[in-house]
């Protein structure tokens, strides 16, 4: 299933933009970057599951916000890109 | 239904930041501002026509990526929060 992540932090302080790395690197194992914190992630629930939990570690619930948008397993025409950097399809082909 | 937008901008360019307070402003009437640059909006599909217009006219083409998440009618259990700033439900009840 397709689960869309957006990460919230403030990244004019040195520990929000590591936080924000740590965030990219974990969700770039299960997907692609498709803004500067939006990343869209293939994954199974129970990668999920653990996906979720590793994120909920690194992030500061204090201040950070993250949201999950689950678009399912047919999320290909729930998509559209307008403007520069498109997304890659985690599945290999190119959204325009 | 419900359109998640996701814009992303240089921000460190005055005219970077000018845009996104344009394009939050405008996705502000049609529903909320969830995190900086994403924005969770309820509109009819005709509207959606309309507003999709209305921030293509603004955002910067060669610079700026916009996207559009098409979550439908029965969006409420597509989406989870974690964290710090909840999003308000543009419907009204507070998504926690």
């Amino acid at each position: 299933m397709m689960v869309l992540i957006t990460y919230d932090v403030n990244t004019t302080t040195e520990a929000g933009e590591k936080r924000l790395r740590k965030i990219a690197k974990l969700c770039m194992n299960y997907g692609q970057r498709v803004q500067n914190s939006v990343f869209e992630c293939l994954v199974e629930p129970h990668q999920m599951v653990l996906l979720k939990n590793m994120l909920i570690d690194i992030m500061d619930k204090e201040k950070d916000s993250l949201r999950f948008y689950y678009l399912g397993s047919n999320w290909r025409p729930k998509i559209e890109h307008i403007g520069a950097n498109p997304g890659y399809d985690p599945e290999g082909i190119l959204i325009t």
